[in-house]
């Protein structure tokens, strides 16, 4: 198929440049000598799983257990739940997945979660490994560093059925962060109490094998961190609007990895004032205050326009888009733009070279 | 199952509340002496589509042709499609689905769109029944009211293997006025045009055997226009914060339908100044700039905090969530958040009665 073939609204991964941003992130986390669990949250595509891991990643990270079942059902090992398991028909999940894929982890944050899945796992006979979850300032999940993280650290070390490994601290507020000197200052001061815990934890004679965290914003940042030993970034395999702009080391622009996934759109309607494609917010993330941009194509600029619709406002009449013309975007935010497709279609040059399912899409569960 | 076994977050439909709107609806579109052929984008459930058929809809409308494709082979009939379709492969599609159902209507605005898929239709030996789509100041898309208007049903009407059926016109701008009397106001403005082209097409001898519009905001307002056949209203089968907002005609809220669309979602992570929930931006639509508001439960306000969190800041701490408590919320908007699930978990009181599948969830193509 060639990719003008494509129904539209669709999306699209340029081959090309995942793969080249796989190799550059695969030679980076070498060079540092740590390693890489990149965050599948982004994708949700078993296949994208299987290259990263291919391209030397240990496993991936899963926000949610439904994600992490339907990673462990397509082969991928080396799992790590990011988001506490709390509720109790999901920890039988939990135990049934660590059953099939024993190198599952998850972490963990409250004692009482802790006990549970302890018992869970005691009564299913398995073991669960464990990562204790540190807050270093996002406000999300996570114990609080120090004495709150030692004490949670101290309970799983207890728990017969369960194995602590290490730590996760996700510093999500730092990720975005403008310019890359603001954004390293800001990431090594959230991080330190992450380091600090980590002393603490060796200090007791608990395991640290592990300590995980970062995002793309942060991946040539947090790896200077001798403490931290694995990088979750998710969204550099096929970057968006939202991590272009925060800045490179050097530059104005993040470029250290390209721009690879697209939403293609056909123009539906034209009218003298405006240009009407058919793809609106089902077809790209809105929770961005930017709209998707077009690739390549000037002469408009894109506003949402309902579920359906995107309205191209002319800023060069002479260039005005016509009727059943397509025209590509980059989406502001990859992760929930994935999240919205069924299928993403692989594209080298103007060839569809395969059609891969985004098989974990809306398992948020 | 009972509701609390349901793994979270899930999308949960009050089937109670649901069948009241649907009642309600069609009590009132029959008073009016209209026809009700609700919009099919709210939810792109099959399940509910055939509800609101039984409770006396003509079919449904559907925003796309991939949704009108999956309508059909559930057995869907009475379908329109609301959006031109343009793209050479998906008027192929079309006419497919017009010889399996072949009183599926599209709309059409432009010249070279009718000519496209007369032929189409000529060379695959079908009809297609076609409404002329008239731009009541939606800014999205239709030809302009009168004589442009009047120009394309002549050239549909002279095309052999097309049948014209009437005029479509969404005032969408409408939908969301606050206030019954203003949104009466705009609404009869921008709809007057729509029945001044019915008046010149019935003077040209051309078909108006329809004339569709009309939203969920205006369904009581719409329906008073001598000239409009049938209301295209979607959101009142489970409404939403957006809709609930607007205000009846009387009262500030809009309560002449009943909020039956909730999510469902767990606490899976507590601290001092802050609770963590398992519902973020996979879970809600975000387009909306208010958020998710938890059902009869106080004491918190929910915040987005990533794809799969949701952050609640005590307002009452005295009455903070517990770990493992479950909360359902009303999302800000109901077809993107329809979007999101594959399913819908129909409840009655505890119980849940059935699943349904939101079969055309991501047909946007």
């Amino acid at each position: 198929m060639h990719r003008d073939e494509i129904p539209t609204p669709a999306l699209l991964l340029d081959i090309d440049r995942f793969e080249r941003n796989l190799t550059r992130m695969a030679s980076h986390v070498r060079a540092a000598g740590k390693h890489l669990r990149p965050h599948a949250k982004t994708h949700r595509c078993p296949d994208i799983a299987k290259r990263q891991v291919a391209a030397g990643a240990l496993g991936v990270a899963c926000a949610k257990l439904g994600e992490a079942e339907v990673m462990a059902r397509a082969g991928v090992r080396g799992l790590l739940i990011t988001t506490e398991v709390v509720a109790p028909s999901a920890v039988r999940r939990l135990t049934r997945l660590a059953g099939e894929a024993p190198d599952t982890m998850v972490v963990i944050d409250h004692p009482d979660n802790v006990r549970a899945l302890a018992r869970a796992a005691a009564e299913d006979g398995v073991t669960l490994n464990v990562l204790v979850d540190v807050h270093v300032g996002a406000r999300r999940t996570g114990t609080e560093p120090g004495e709150p993280a030692l004490a949670i650290g101290r309970l799983a070390a207890e728990q017969r059925a369960l194995r602590l490994r290490g730590l996760q601290g996700y510093a999500g507020q730092c990720a975005h962060v403008m310019g890359w000197a603001a954004r390293r200052e800001a990431s090594h001061a959230s991080m330190a109490p992450l380091m600090d815990t980590r002393a603490r934890f060796e200090a007791a004679g608990l395991t640290v094998e592990i300590v995980a965290g970062g995002s793309t914003g942060t991946y040539n940042i947090d790896l200077e961190l001798p403490g931290l030993t694995e990088l979750q970034a998710g969204s550099y395999c096929v970057m968006d609007l939202d991590y272009r702009r925060i800045g490179g080391r050097t530059g104005e622009a993040m470029t250290d990895f390209e721009m690879a996934l697209t939403v293609v759109a056909t123009v539906v309607s034209v009218a003298a004032d405006r240009v009407m494609v058919d793809a609106g917010l089902k077809a790209f993330s809105t929770d961005k205050p930017f709209p998707p941009e077009a690739v390549e194509r000037a002469g408009f600029e894109y506003g949402f326009a309902g579920d359906e619709h995107g309205r191209l406002t002319l800023t060069d009449p002479a260039r005005a888009p016509k009727l059943g013309e397509r025209i590509e975007f980059f989406p502001p935010h990859c992760d929930p733009t994935f999240n919205l497709y069924d299928r993403v279609h692989v594209v080298r040059g103007t060839k569809v070279e395969a059609v891969w399912d985004i098989a974990a899409r809306g398992r948020s569960d």
